[in-house]
């Protein structure tokens, strides 16, 4: 028996999801007090109880003891941008102007030999500290910042998703492709990589503005000819953003449409931040399966809006949440989802512990159309795992003397909690995180 | 010449305000890039540049090297519950039902053998670890939680603001006290504490809901005795809260003017949230020169709504920041001011990291009053210093490889920043926190 076929069994707090808590409260998670988490070939072979699983092991299983902390699926961030991860925290802008100001500065440098490189080490090594292990990542304009990025998630053996940015207008002349230089980059990348290891493409035009309809055409080509590729993109983040787009397309009805007519608004499509949304835009991604990508760190730090959940999920509209780095100010899931938190409750509305934990995992896993592979810890599943202590800080411990239940206690961890709760995370079986 | 008559010296690079950046821009801070801060007895001597300043110590002098980290004032949190540390992050409600469903239940454990004393210890370390050595605290309505927290704040000879609530009603009967034994235990208070050493006392009405009219009047009495006492409570931070003060006291004209009718609206005044003011209500506070408390992260999570700092301004109203522990979510002022810019970035307003660190410096001090005594460097201030490390986290380090200047450093220190960042505290010039 080689190594990587041994059975390897960590031991904990196990908490998945197999449902919605929105939808099936109580009996959308699975909690096992003292569980095993059983993994062969980098797949969970089992999840359950610690005492009636103990003993179906081989002799030569290792057994990784994580008592008392708390072992859930490695989490899911939609919406990332690797170029971005030296803009974080830059100040006092809005979208536009902070994309000219900030980001196009910065993404330039990717030109440079090796910055790719660089960039893509640090934010694998940052997600995996934050206990995150699968992204929907943006590159820049540059094929090789898609290819650098793609080489060391495969070197890792992570479930990434990511792309080259498409952008051929309205951007410095250093950022920019062409439609056909775009379309050949990018089948190219595809060719390269999508379905290579646990390597995943995404079309990414960047957004309307920066896209001539030729390029969006070039984009819904390369959808049609790889319908099994997500398309990565933004809409109705901001009102500027939003004027301009339709400005520069005034044949479309809304700013969904002009991704619908180009055959960019489908099941695999993540639109980012969909914050001011009209009721056609909604029925739009009702009808087409769209996913809406809420991104409440960014949405705050930008000043954008409030995404409003309740109504998403009203319309029937699949809702992914993730970071938006550099536009969002943590690398955080929970943290994340302590942001998402107050975006809803200046809005009236709520969410459970349950329901963050899930939007972060098998929620993520099923906008992300990925939870066959990865969110949940069904047999089977790719063994993505992150282990949690949930009273890491010196505040987290003490507010939690006074928790009464698991409910209490995983509020406190999503509300309170960052990177330093991720005692560890494993990549398909592996451990490649050693924190607490 | 004793130890504590010795002189000792912050080296590093010093970072204070005299003036206000919103009105004296650039010129309103002192940065000193190789600085020393000179203490004597507790009290700045000098600050200023090291070349100058080193020949003129004795050659006794303690040097303690904390370069390159960042010498700052000790932070001033304006609104914190002692008693809701372990409220902290319980979910779901807003204002009327929090308090009801976790504050109540958690205060009346405040009347347990040993609880006040316990808490006092774990809020002073806490608010030390994240930097923050001046502090407005709420006690429980029980008179020991605030003799338990003054005499712990004592004992570390930290510059503490504090005090008894007085609630008769509203609030379950173990938590109420009476018009006459709140007068009576909190002028037991002031007499036994407003001065000694560096304690300092806070005239606490909870708010008007929670105080009957003979309350309020005795609280008035109390003001009129001790003007040099502050007074702090809490108003319009949830419509739910206003309406109900408004019926309790229907013959006051607005939330305020009940406050105004009882002598307690004044320059003493700190005034919790202010979030939902009328014209009338910010003339009053003008007039009166009433605090308004700003606190990002508890109007957020309890989803109150968004301070309108740019108003309060704009009609010449004192604003002081808070953390308000437990309906905010962090002790950090750091990560207090990133959410003050995310509320006003959601109004279109803007927030440069250097009156972000004024305010949480030398403008809470000015808001307090206390502006004499701490908050700057000035010769003959106490000595309470933050040391911060802007590059303690990865995340941090890695973005701060691309800052092309100080503004953009601190901008990320106080978006990014918290308790990590603390390197050291001082307090009256003695170290009590090592981080780092």
């Amino acid at each position: 028996m080689t190594a990587s076929a041994a059975i390897r069994a960590l031991r904990g707090r196990l908490l998945w999801f197999s449902g919605d808590p929105w939808t099936q409260g109580e009996a959308a998670h699975h909690y096992v007090a003292d569980g095993l988490l059983v993994i062969e070939n980098g797949l969970v072979k089992t999840a359950g109880d610690t005492r009636s699983l103990l003993a179906t092991l081989p002799a030569d299983a290792e057994i990784i003891d994580h008592r008392p902390h708390l072992i859930m699926p490695g989490f899911i961030d939609a919406h990332i941008h690797m170029p971005q991860t030296q803009v974080v925290a830059s100040y006092g802008a809005q979208l536009m102007d902070w994309l000219n100001r900030y980001t196009f500065v910065e993404e330039q440098k990717l030109a440079q030999q090796g910055h790719a490189e660089k960039l893509a080490a640090f934010c694998l090594d940052e997600l995996l500290a934050n206990g995150t292990t699968t992204a929907a990542v943006y590159g820049s304009v540059h094929r090789q910042s898609a290819e650098a990025f793609f080489r060391e998630s495969h070197r890792r053996n992570t479930r990434m998703i990511a792309g080259k940015v498409m952008m051929d207008r309205n951007a410095p002349e250093a950022l920019t492709d062409t439609a056909e230089s775009g379309y050949r980059d990018s089948s190219d990348l595809i060719a390269r990589w999508h379905g290579k290891g646990r390597q995943l493409y995404a079309i990414t035009p960047r957004f309307a503005i920066t896209s001539t309809p030729e390029q969006l055409a070039a984009a819904g080509r390369l959808a049609a000819e790889h319908p099994d590729c997500h398309i990565q993109t933004h809409i109705d983040e901001n009102r500027a953003e939003i004027a301009f787009a339709r400005e520069l397309y005034p044949e479309a009805a809304d700013y969904a449409d002009i991704y619908r007519r180009f055959g960019l608004l489908g099941p695999k499509s993540l639109m980012g931040h969909c914050i001011h949304m009209t009721h056609n835009e909604w029925r739009a991604f009702a009808e087409t399966g769209a996913v809406a990508v809420f991104c409440p760190t960014s949405n705050l730090f930008l000043g954008s809006g409030l995404f409003d959940w309740a109504h998403a999920r009203q319309r029937g509209v699949k809702v992914a949440v993730a970071t938006d780095i550099g536009g969002g100010t943590s690398y955080s899931m929970l943290r994340t989802m302590a942001e998402a938190y107050k975006v809803l409750q200046l809005q009236g509305q709520s969410l459970s512990a349950f329901a963050a934990l899930h939007a972060i995992t098998l929620g993520n896993a099923q906008a992300l159309g990925l939870d066959p592979w990865i969110g949940s810890f069904e047999p089977g599943r790719e063994a993505d795992v992150v282990v949690l202590d949930t009273g890491a800080t010196r505040a987290m411990a003490h507010r939690l003397e006074t928790a009464r239940d698991l409910a209490e206690e995983l509020f406190v961890l999503v509300t309170l909690g960052d990177d330093r709760n991720v005692v560890a995370t494993y990549v398909a079986g592996e451990r490649v995180v050693r924190g607490g």
